[in-house]
C-alpha cells in the first residue's frame, strides 16, 4: 500500500486532490485520416506546436468547438464530478480563452490557482482532430501555460491536498520541472502523497532520465499507459517494466485501452476490466478521467479494485461523447 | 411568386445568399428550469444583456461549450452545407472569440466580410441556457456586433448575391437600421431580392413601426414564427396577420414548431410538415437552419414545397444535437 504519510485522515485536508498541469482550452474538430496524412500528424499522439504551425493547422481545419481541457484539469473536474474536493494550479492569460478555462473549473467546484500574470502571451490551446475511429490527435500550442514556475506553485494549496497530481505533459520545460520538484517537496513535507501521470510516450522519451529520477525520488503513485511505461524503462517487456517500476515506486496504475487497466503494487497486479460503452465517440480525456475515478476512490478509502472500477466508469462516460470532461455527474453513475 | 428582378439567373452572381446579422459566439450550457426562475429568464426568449448581467449569468452557469453562432451566420453556414454559395456581413473584434467566429465561417466555405475595426469592444457572445426539454433561452451580450453601420455593408458583396438575408435581431439599434435600409437599397438597385427574418417577437414589439415599414418598402421574402407575425400586425388572428402581410410582401414563410411551417404567397398557403426527429436535444438554430434550406432551394430553382421541405430537413438536423449549426453536410441528407 501507499505510505500512509504523517496524517492520512481526510478531515484535516481542504482538498482530496490538487492537480498541476498545462492549462489549455481544447479546439475540437472532426476530420478524416486523409487530413492527418496531409498535415503529417501521427494518430493518437500529442505534438507541441509553435504559433505558425498552430495557425496553419487551425486554418486548414473545419468548424470547431471550444471546450476547456488540459489533462490534469480534466482530472480535477472528474474528481469534483464524483463529489471530491479538487484544486488546480495552472497558468492562463487575461483573454477570452483564459476566462473560459477559469469559468469551467469554478463552475464544477474546482478551486483554481492560476499563478502570476504573464503579459502578452496568450492562453494555451490544444487543437484536437477527432477521426471517424474516435481517436484523437492533439497539437498543443502551450502559450502561457508552459511558463509555470516555482512561484506559481501555491504552497498552501499543495499542503492542503491529500494527494498531489502532476501532469507529465508539463514536464517538458526546465522551469516546470523545477516547479514539479518543488510541489512534490512541499507535498511530502506536509505528509501528503505525490502522484504523476506520464501523459505521453514521446514526452517520456524526451525526458527519460528526469522522469525516472522524479519517479524514484518523489512519486508514490504513477499513472501511465503501456507505451509510456515501456518507454520509461526502455524495454519491450511489460514484466520487465513492472519489475523495475517496483523498485522505484510503491504503486502504479497502467491503462491498456480496451484491455482495461492494471493496478500494480509490490505484491500484486490487479486487472480491472473496462466498463462497456455503447459507442465510442471521442477518446479525448479517457486517461484523465480514469485517473479522476482512481484518485477519488483512493482519497475516500476504497479498496484498489473499486478505485480501478471508478476509473473505468469515468473513462467510459467521457469517451461516449465529444469533449474531455464528463457531461453528467459521475457520482450519479456509481 | 417573387418579383423576378432585373436578372435572376444564378450564373451572373457570385453568391446565392448574402447574410447580415449579429456576429456572436454562443456560450452553451445546460441547466434546469430552476435556473431560469432564479435568474428571471423567460424560456425560449432572447434578451439583450449588458456587461454586468452577462458576467453575473456566466458566473452562475455550469461548464459551457463555445461554438460560433449568430442567427444569420448560422443560416449562411446552412446554405453552404447544402452546397450553396454564401457570404456574411457582421462585426467581430480582434480577440479569441472573433478569431473563432471568422474561422468557423471560412471553414465551411462562407465568405466573411467583417466590416471595419472597432477597438476596445469585445466580440459579442450569446449565453444560451438549454433546459431538459431542449428549449433554449438566450442572453445576448452584443459587444462589437451591434456597432454595424452603413460603411460596414460591403456593397459589392450585397450586389453579388441573388438574395440578401437580414436578421431582425440586428434591427435593434439605429445604426443597424440604417445599415439594413442601405443594404436593401443596394440589393434592389442590383436587381436582387431582399429577405428578412423577424427573429424575435419582443424585438418586433420594440420596433414594430420600423419593421412594418421595412417589410412594406423593401422585403420580398419574410421569415418568422407565428408569435413574431402576430406581433408585427398586432393581432391574435393568424388569418388577419396573413391578410395584412399579403398587402405588404409577396412571400412569407412562417414556422410553427412541431406543427411544421407555412409558405404564404398571394394565392395560397402551403403547409409543410416537420421532418421526424428521433430525439430533440437543443432547439437552438431551428429557425436559422429552416431559412437556410428554404433559401438554398429558392436560389436553386426548386418549387416552394421543396424549399419548405429542405428547410424542415435542415431544422431537423440541427435540433438533434447541441449547437446551432449542422454537424453533417446537409447536401448528404437530401
Amino acid at each position: 500500500m501507499l505510505p500512509a504519510g504523517r496524517d492520512d485522515a481526510r478531515f484535516d485536508t481542504r482538498f482530496d486532490v490538487v492537480g498541476i498541469g498545462n492549462a489549455l482550452v481544447d479546439v475540437i474538430a472532426h476530420a478524416d485520416d486523409g487530413f492527418l496524412d496531409e498535415h503529417g500528424l501521427v494518430k493518437g499522439s500529442m505534438t507541441l506546436v509553435e504559433t505558425e504551425r498552430a495557425v496553419q493547422l487551425y486554418r486548414a481545419l473545419g468548424s470547431a468547438v471550444e471546450m476547456s481541457g488540459g489533462s490534469a484539469a480534466n482530472t480535477m473536474c472528474g474528481v469534483a464530478s464524483f463529489g471530491g474536493r479538487a484544486a488546480y494550479v495552472g497558468k492562463v492569460s487575461d483573454d477570452d480563452l483564459g476566462d473560459v478555462f477559469g469559468h469551467d473549473l469554478r463552475a464544477v467546484g474546482v478551486t483554481f490557482r492560476p499563478g502570476g500574470p504573464a503579459d502578452g502571451v496568450p492562453t494555451g490551446r490544444c487543437i484536437i482532430v477527432v477521426t471517424p475511429d474516435a481517436q484523437r490527435t492533439m497539437n498543443t500550442y502551450l502559450g502561457v501555460s508552459s511558463l509555470l514556475c516555482v512561484p506559481d506553485v501555491d504552497e498552501a494549496t499543495i499542503a492542503a491536498g491529500q494527494v498531489l497530481y502532476m501532469e507529465g505533459y508539463l514536464f517538458d520545460r526546465d522551469d516546470a520541472k523545477d516547479a514539479f520538484r518543488h510541489a512534490a517537496a512541499v507535498a511530502h513535507a506536509s505528509g501528503r502523497r505525490v502522484s504523476l501521470t506520464l501523459s505521453d510516450s514521446f514526452c517520456v522519451d524526451r525526458h527519460r532520465d528526469d522522469f525516472r529520477d522524479l519517479v524514484a525520488d518523489e512519486v508514490d503513485l504513477l499513472f501511465g499507459n503501456e507505451a509510456e511505461l515501456l518507454s520509461l524503462y526502455e524495454t519491450e517487456s511489460f514484466d520487465e517494466a513492472i519489475r523495475q517500476l517496483r523498485g522505484h515506486c510503491p504503486m502504479a496504475v497502467v491503462t491498456a485501452g480496451a484491455h482495461g487497466s492494471y493496478v500494480i503494487t509490490h505484491d500484486e497486479v490487479l486487472h480491472v476490466p473496462v466498463e462497456p460503452v455503447e459507442r465510442v465517440i471521442d477518446t479525448t480525456g479517457a486517461g484523465d478521467l480514469y485517473a479522476a475515478g482512481f484518485l477519488y476512490g483512493l482519497t475516500h478509502g476504497r479498496d484498489l479494485r473499486t478505485c480501478g472500477r471508478l476509473g473505468s466508469i469515468a473513462a467510459a462516460e467521457v469517451i461516449s461523447h465529444v469533449g474531455p470532461r464528463p457531461l453528467v455527474e459521475l457520482k450519479e453513475l456509481v
